[in-house]
């Protein structure tokens, strides 16, 4: 095997795959990039069983071949590289791969290709596309509601739901929970739900991109596919049940207010610097025409912020954990909020104010 | 006590003394900050017995008084605050102060001024001023070289030395030694040394600008005092007799090459990848017209470096730690270095190409 190949995209491709690669493994070989070359590409892959990567950089290929590398020593000696053209021969009767770059030169040891794990081929009738920067902005809006409770699996992942007209996203850590809705239109795979392991949303949130090119969706009964930008990912899907979480979202409320978006933010992060530091509760007071947060910490003292609101129905008292709250403030695009509330013991529903899309469920806190 | 004073100015006030709180102390007081009504500024203290800072910032004084406040909260309250205008307000019969700023408002305790450790007062004959950009300089090209063996309490800080028309700046921790020297031209000083803290080095050298305005120097026994762009710190000494470092320094050679800087610091980073993470040894080979490196990690494979030097003398080999050879690269200001060499088992010097100001002496490393 032997290929000359532009340094910035040989880094880049590095770089994504190096996501999946596995941080602990007993299977040394998971450590490791395998680099195959494919017509005038080079194939980089890594996974760590639960979730793969590939990634195809552009290359001269003098000679065709395939070799796995230790991806730590491996990314690190191609991102220090000095020159643009990087020629990387590889050995393969003794699986020992030459970097020259410049005047600079490594020899480091591999392994076989084909001890490498291939990645399943996806094969599915479940097949869609949607724009990267819908898909980044629901996963953002979504994850950090996944539960790591890895006692109850189910919940250590996003529901993904295909409904009449509309496509969901569903977090929960019981705690709180978050739900995003777009439009989709496909009537063939009405019904159809499956839970996306925290990481692999992780992974495909950092890797989208913020404009409209297509993302490629596959999915089968236990796995997942993700096409988008030369990159291709396949994950592991997670068995069980996901909980009802239309149950959880109240129909009705006693109190309604509008917040400003930004106001609301501030004011929850100021106070919660004086609020406990396990429990972290601020309290919040609503008022016909003001919102007052307090918090408290008895040795250090208190916090007390007033924002202007608008209100419908009773006033009311409720108690949240501020980081929950801030949480949705930080992933709602729209300028202002709505809170609705049914007393100091029911759930809080926060939505974005530009209409039902996007809907955040927080549990209160019981204050002394 | 009440003030009304800008965000921006008071919260880079707070931050340039919160250097000098103490972060873990059993004297409860050191862990806050002192604020002080002077005229038409307050003046803010922190010290952990060590170093000692001041600053004073400009406010509006509605009722004199003084406060001391838990940085920790302080700090991250007035960092979160939106608006500019801040009325800060102290109730002295319980120690508690007030902060508003728009609709936030907090209350903190605090602990009584009187039991805030006053700086010492510095009155010395030995009083110098010099460029603020200087004197970083000079740091930053030494204090790497500072030794945090604490059984050594005299390698723990940096030498300041008064010769003949030089100041000096030396340190060592035995393995390397960073030497510095500026002009300076005031015979009623000469001789007199001192030894400053690693931590007041640092601390000094972020505070103070690239540019050429004065820092105001005075030395006691065991105190030195740098006032500077508004800033007062208070250092102690370090106690005990420097080594004698004129005597490390070689004072012939075999080999000197001439070798361009950058490329010598980017050859040496990408080598010490593959070189044994313990003692990061990498070996350097000089020829007539070039410079070898190599390093070796086994299990994982060889880096290969060449460099284009001109050479005179003897050619040689020589293993140096990694790291320690970079410190001093990365400092130096010339575009090329000078390395001195007399066979692999002596020190080496390198120098910047621009003259005698600065030396760093490296020990070699036994390699194989």
């Amino acid at each position: 095997m032997r290929i000359e190949i532009s340094k910035k995209d040989f880094f880049e491709g590095i770089q994504t795959v190096n996501r999946a690669v596995s941080s602990k493994t007993t299977l040394p070989i998971l450590s490791g990039i395998l680099l195959k070359t494919e017509e005038d590409k080079i194939k980089l892959v890594a996974t760590d069983l639960e979730i793969g990567i590939e990634f195809y950089v552009k290359a001269n290929i003098i000679r065709d071949g395939a070799i796995v590398l230790p991806a730590k020593y491996f990314t690190s000696i191609v991102r220090e590289l000095s020159d643009d053209q990087i020629i990387l021969t590889a050995d393969l009767s003794n699986n020992t791969a030459q970097i020259k770059c410049g005047q600079a030169q490594f020899n480091i040891h591999g392994s076989p290709s084909d001890e490498f794990p291939l990645l399943p081929k996806i094969n599915s009738k479940t097949r869609f596309t949607m724009y990267q920067n819908i898909l980044k902005e629901m996963i953002n809006q979504v994850k950090f509601a996944i539960s790591d409770d890895i006692s109850k699996p189910f919940l250590t992942g996003g529901l993904l739901k295909f409904e009449e007209k509309n496509l969901l996203l569903v977090a929960t850590d019981t705690y709180r929970l978050s739900y995003r809705r777009v439009s989709f239109d496909r009537k063939d795979i009405i019904g159809e739900e499956v839970i996306i392991p925290n990481k692999t949303l992780n992974e495909i949130s950092k890797l989208l991109n913020d404009n409209e090119d297509l993302v490629e969706i596959s999915i089968t009964d236990n796995q997942i596919l993700f096409k988008f930008s030369g990159v291709t990912i396949v994950s592991r899907l997670i068995d069980g049940q996901f909980p009802n979480y239309k149950q959880v979202i109240p129909k009705k409320n006693n109190t309604k207010a509008i917040i400003n978006k930004v106001e609301l933010l501030n004011s929850t992060k100021r106070a919660s610097l004086l609020a406990k530091r396990d429990s972290n509760i601020i309290k919040i007071n609503l008022q016909e025409d003001q919102l007052i947060i307090t918090a408290n910490v008895p040795e250090i003292g208190q916090a007390y912020e007033r924002i202007s609101i608008s209100l419908t129905g009773q006033e009311t008292e409720i108690a949240f954990n501020a980081t929950y709250l801030m949480d949705c403030l930080k992933v709602i695009t729209s300028e202002e909020v709505i809170l609705e509330l049914s007393g100091s013991l029911s759930p809080g529903v926060i939505k974005d104010s530009s209409g039902d899309e996007y809907i955040y469920i927080i549990m209160p806190v019981r204050s002394n």
